[in-house]
């Protein structure tokens, strides 16, 4: 398949031709892309202060790098929590501040882009828009990093030349995101492609994470693929957490408690270590 | 199904519940939506000026109601051609004006739709864009119609869903379009699922346009599938033509000759009678 | 993808390249493959003889032209019905002998292959079996026409190749039936794919049927499926129908009423007719 | 998901409701299902007696537990090499005695069990076969241990189910093998499905093993998807592996040399450890 990336482009700025080694982001000390597996934990939603903080306080404290929580949501239904939009941003900045986590939440709409940089330290470009090439040239033209979460049909190819129309733009940031591809399977919400993570690192030099929780929408797979994953190559995680997972306001069953993310964490650093990675 | 749909919503502006007859879109004369089949056909994208008056002088000719081409394209790769931006916009509301046809092109930012508002009688969302719902709720604002296309792998409630997104914001003029599903089959460019045009006519009021050029991406597809089409009670085609497709900037192996497009009109005719459908 | 399958050999058997005109089969006086449209009509599953006889009796009477009914089932469980067996086969032979009217039922394993032809005038390969090559190969050693069924997951050139193993083997009696596909589209049970029986037209001399009851699973959706499946092309129908869907033993949910079938039979008359093709 | 499965049977003979500890399954001396990992090496098909023997050899040496190879060779053609047939039995069998490792091998027709079973330690039902219910039945009336491939397109459901059929007979030595699942990625053979282990395990006792080599189709794929795979929870593993694969009769592709083998078992044995698994 290295032969049809290549011609499409033996210049392909995501491709590994174009460069060998990985690269490596870097956002208030944190990085993606390294060796130290990044690990990325929060809530579906910003809620309510106290709760994001009571999270965001865990997951760190249990070895969590960056804290993710959506302000702006894409929902199937124009009558569901659409997210708290500007508020959210405030309360998702200020938790990370004072934490010291940096903050990645999803931009959806090109005209948001300035206000949802002035809060967020990372963008996330969510699977339903990764076609949304409008979004992605602007969001090339910043400086911020981007996380490019794999559309639910998308082949690798388009994936990656997704990528490829944010560094044509100038933005060389981009992590990639794997979070499950639709299938026929009824009982898991999407199926965890983890080939797709190990094709991505074969043939660019970009970070790739994988979302276990959105790439299964099952709680009890959560842990087996997250560990999964790592060993595929990811370069960290993306793991949604709630301290009340029944009272979430979206995404509940797939949520681990902090204790279920604790867990996670101590069963995946001997499988980092297995894999010559470190964890914080 | 009907159930599911409900439970969503006894109230969904879009479903029969709420609207048993069904919705007529009238454009300059032109209908979607009532007893005659609407045929929309032109080339992918704008080219260029003489072209596109070519093709739209013989598709009117042989049946077609209104003209579509693409000024912004949604292309996978960065470095293919990507429309002709406000100059094709140009081109393509003259030719229109010329030929006394409405004209239908995609928008595919929130930032585009009054600069293509200014231009397009109908607003298409392209399959890529079904689940941008920033920019469908901004269309929900506008006044002009608009296409909705089907996303590539969209269950049918979530097409209805996004249809819901317009309509609530006041607009009440959406087309639908199927135009294919992806699966696991390499001879077709996608698998056209008319069962979800039957399936939308039953759960929805809203007009549902059929697409067998994208549907298919085969050319000796194109007429069976459009007959295929109307037969399963959809109230219009969309359907690519191109004078000289071996040279068309993009789709040609999916475009009609204008002669081809004769011969499926003239065939379609009987048909769409068989059904109780009247034609131009 | 005409020159894929050259590919494998010109000389393919099912290929138009091999036989230009359409291949005929006939049985009792009954054709599938030339301008009549076979309407092939009966119950899922043979229960009790007196039910048989009165679907079999209305059906007939409505326009089918053959009898089709399980004896030998394929379930996803083994703790469900699984058929009557070969007092199932004698009920079913004994109502065709009756009514006059050809059967087709099921066969599953090499080893009934001379147990069901001893009473089936048509033996039928599910789409479960049609990657059983085994089954396929000792089928294409009898001199009884087999309809075989598009696997669930069957690429079309699958589906050419499965029937290529029969007419390998000496019987160049193979009708090919298009059943749907398994989709991530929940409302439906499978996905018709009514473009894979245009390409097989094309493609092969082979007669084509289409069965929009398992290709959909909805009843309301098997008559606009089967007018649109005759429309694209295909040479008849499988049709499930039961005097009562709700106590059917199997499959009631996509069963048509001996009373939907007639409005059935009624409606394709005309459109069967404006495709240029006869209906009984 | 648990429920829907109880819904089916609470008493599911292969659920973990009807038995809490793992099925171990031992085939001289060799066990799948324990805490050591098991390893079954070997090319797709019987060629040569020596070729096989040289494989066999150095896979043994670098950590495989049981040797593999096919005689009797599902092929979408019947005009591609369909297996040796009994004289790849033979091959295999004589090889496998020599080298002293179990032998698994595909048993495609009923009529074949017997004779397969001749001389096979432990039979294989092929992906293509998994709906093959006549074959599972017998399959269950046999002492012979089952690998049982998931289909392309089944459920794990469906993949619980037809284990089920086997069950229900009174054999309970199953072994299920997850083998990759049919999507639109054109990059992969097959989409590898890890969750499906991970549930797979969670909810039967039955060992699980995964296919990386027919779940990816691509070389490069297979070490990474091979541990992931073990982190997943899997059992073991079943490789390709062949002596020189750009001259293999089938699936050169997808499998490895005996050198990359070697590599493979250093690099997973660390990681089965950090999993809490043994390695040979």
């Amino acid at each position: 398949m290295q032969n049809l990336l290549a011609k499409k482009g033996n210049q392909l700025l995501v491709s590994r031709e174009n460069q060998q080694e990985d690269t490596i982001i870097e956002v208030k000390g944190c990085t993606i892309g390294g060796n130290e597996i990044a690990v990325i934990a929060g809530p579906c939603a910003v809620e309510k202060e106290d709760i994001l903080r009571e999270i965001g306080f865990k997951v760190r404290a249990f070895g969590a790098t960056m804290l993710r929580a959506g302000a702006f949501k894409p929902r199937t239904s124009p009558y569901t929590f659409q997210g708290l939009g500007e508020k959210g941003l405030q309360i998702l900045a200020q938790v990370g501040e004072d934490l010291n986590m940096p903050i990645i939440t999803e931009v959806m709409d090109t005209e948001d882009i300035s206000l949802v940089g002035d809060y967020a330290d990372i963008l996330q470009v969510g699977a339903r828009n990764m076609h949304n090439f409008s979004l992605l040239r602007k969001l090339g033209r910043t400086n911020k990093p981007v996380v490019l979460k794999r559309g639910i049909a998308a082949t690798i190819e388009e994936w990656l030349l997704a990528a490829e129309y944010i560094l044509a733009e100038g933005n060389s940031a981009v992590i990639l995101c794997e979070r499950g591809i639709r299938t026929s399977e009824p009982w898991t919400r999407n199926t965890l492609d983890l080939s797709a993570v190990a094709l991505a690192k074969e043939l660019s030099h970009l970070p790739v994470l994988v979302d276990p929780s959105h790439g299964t929408g099952v709680r009890s797979l959560v842990k087996p693929m997250a560990k999964a994953g790592i060993t595929a190559g990811a370069d960290g995680l993306m793991i949604e957490v709630h301290s009340n997972p029944e009272k979430a306001w979206s995404d509940g069953e797939q949520s681990l408690t902090p204790n279920d993310f604790r867990t996670l964490m101590h069963e995946l650093r001997p499988v980092a270590n297995a894999c010559g990675r470190r964890m914080k």
